[in-house]
């Protein structure tokens, strides 16, 4: 880990940090091209390739990409040697293929139309529900990857049992919100915020914002025991990003983060609806029982009237501001300038975002 | 590994052993229900109790059972302590849960109907696509068992690297069998016997045959690199397996064998079709071109009578006995006796089975 001091923070995906990353994608496609695990056919190879293709890229890779600017501000330098540079995009990859995996996968069971401005995969021709199988095997890839380039490596047992571990907690979550939002009779009495944020944490937090710093402190050489409180806060950071993603599917601009929110036509237990629940009285109360989960627009219409009856939008900025501030407080109490930097890096590029 | 001559093959599931790993499976379960890396709900914890019972129980647990007797074998004893009791049912019960969530995410992917006597997983009221995060939960499980129970033992690495490798051959030979068999329109150009062996051995061998014995060998110490004949030994009768199951869904007794076979009206790349193609004229070529895969009776019948007409049946008793020769012959070329045990009561258990 750098000095205290030392480290600058960068801006996620700087144009020489994001070619580097896509040639890395392409050597890593090739590898599982040519895996000698398995004696691939034509059709098998072309499969793959246009499998690959088609889920793991086509996001905005900024999991990915801060493992590597991560690295950077923990070593305190601004170039990295191209070993160095080659695990780093290899780890990030490791996580696009996670996120692909989880995608592919949360697209079937949610029976999801897009995803990334294209059809979900399994809606592709020819592809139904193979998209199962081949959910299965980007998460195999992973494993193929790390074996490959990091076996040896004194951090190889963490890394594989960091990804496992992230993986449980976000199948976990899954299952979570799969049970509390899907089973049975909508039952709007099951939604709180206990409930809300423990899907958050596990679903989402866990994998898009600790994952990619946990793989730059293990680059780092650092023990991941020592870094709880670092966990923590950004785990916190996943939620408070959350948050602002259930507040900017109802409250956003469509036009500009480039979906239309259907939280409420989907039953989801979305922040405002919990909140919406602790503030309501008895016939507000109703009007929600009455009209969430519900497609007809004039139901999403009463919902969005009661929601800024209730005042969220203020909620919401309260909230965002007083979540923003005790980051703050706990990201400063780190022991590490490098580390604050790197969490402070986090919290930039995601506080008081509108898409 | 015992020393040459001083081991002998236990029948599997033999009442003691049977009733030892069934004990593992409460503990392991129990754990699994514990894990601290989740907060469990209580409907959480219910869903998860449920689905493993529903999933990981109801087989008849040969592969798991068969950990406990090779290592046995290899070990040159009769009782293991209890200490290697548990550790060898522990890795048997990863491979039964390996297995369920291959069969969970299977019958999603084939529309199955029934499941080892019950409706498949995703039938189950309540259940539908929530079972896609399931066989993920299922898989994420032999990771949180292998970590608690191995992780420090100076195999730990290479037994979470074999799973990890099985799963992705068991994957791959599955892609292949989806996108040969499902692929746009039926084809059965498409079908041969190197076709038919690739899904076989990748599909089934390796996780059914190689799998329980590479276990055994990394608790009795061993390296697995030494052991590749062995593994193709194993990869070769779990071969032979699959052609009995195919052979058997034809012409085996549903009331004896426990299901009636639909590979012809599935359109499977059967062992059957293969060397029916080889050896028809181009009329009896036709037949099958325009009856196989269809689910008429009347179809299903053409294609069982040319079946009988190219005397498949005496093609299969020669296969067999070619096989079994082979097979010993190469069992005996092993140096270890101990080895020889265990491959030999892994092939006495197959040969000739009429169910």
């Amino acid at each position: 880990m750098a000095p205290a001091g030392v480290a600058v923070a960068n801006g996620s995906g700087s144009a020489d940090t994001t070619a580097a990353f896509k040639e890395v994608y392409s050597k890593l496609k090739e590898e599982m091209l040519e895996d000698p695990a398995f004696e691939f056919t034509d059709e098998s190879l072309q499969w793959i390739d246009r499998m690959l293709d088609y889920n793991v890229l086509g996001g905005k890779c900024n999991r990915g990409l801060s493992v590597i600017d991560s690295y950077k501000i923990l070593k305190g330098v601004d170039v990295l040697s191209k070993e160095e540079t080659f695990l780093a995009c290899t780890l990030g990859w490791c996580i696009e293929w996670l996120q692909a995996y989880f995608l592919v996968l949360d697209d079937i069971m949610d029976n999801s139309q897009t995803r990334r401005g294209q059809p979900c995969w399994f809606r592709v021709p020819q592809v139904g529900l193979i998209a199962v199988n081949d959910g299965i095997i980007l998460r195999n890839h992973i494993s193929r990857i790390l074996q490959r380039h990091f076996k040896g490596k004194p951090y190889y047992v963490d890394l594989i049992d960091l990804f496992n571990e992230v993986e449980f907690k976000t199948a976990s979550g899954q299952m979570l919100d799969l049970i509390t939002t899907h089973e049975g009779e909508k039952d709007l009495t099951k939604y709180n915020l206990t409930v809300h944020r423990r899907i958050v944490q596990y679903k989402t937090a866990y994998y898009s914002f600790y994952l990619p710093v946990a793989c730059a402190l293990l680059l780092a050489g650092e023990n991941l025991d020592n870094f709880g409180d670092v966990k923590n806060i950004l785990v916190e950071m996943g939620t408070y990003f959350q948050v602002q993603d259930d507040y900017l599917d109802c409250f956003g601009d469509p036009e500009f983060i480039g979906k239309i929110g259907t939280d409420i036509e989907d039953y989801k237990c979305s922040w405002l609806v919990v909140q919406a629940l602790e503030r309501a009285d008895e016939d507000q109360k109703r009007i929600l029982f009455e009209n969430y989960g519900k497609s007809d627009p004039a139901c999403v219409a009463k919902v969005k009237d009661l929601y800024k009856e209730l005042k969220l939008e203020e909620v919401f900025h309260q909230y965002e501001k007083e979540s923003y501030n005790k980051l703050i407080v706990d990201i400063e109490a780190q022991p590490s300038k490098a580390v604050q930097t790197v969490l402070k890096s986090f919290l930039h590029k995601i506080y008081k975002r509108d898409k």
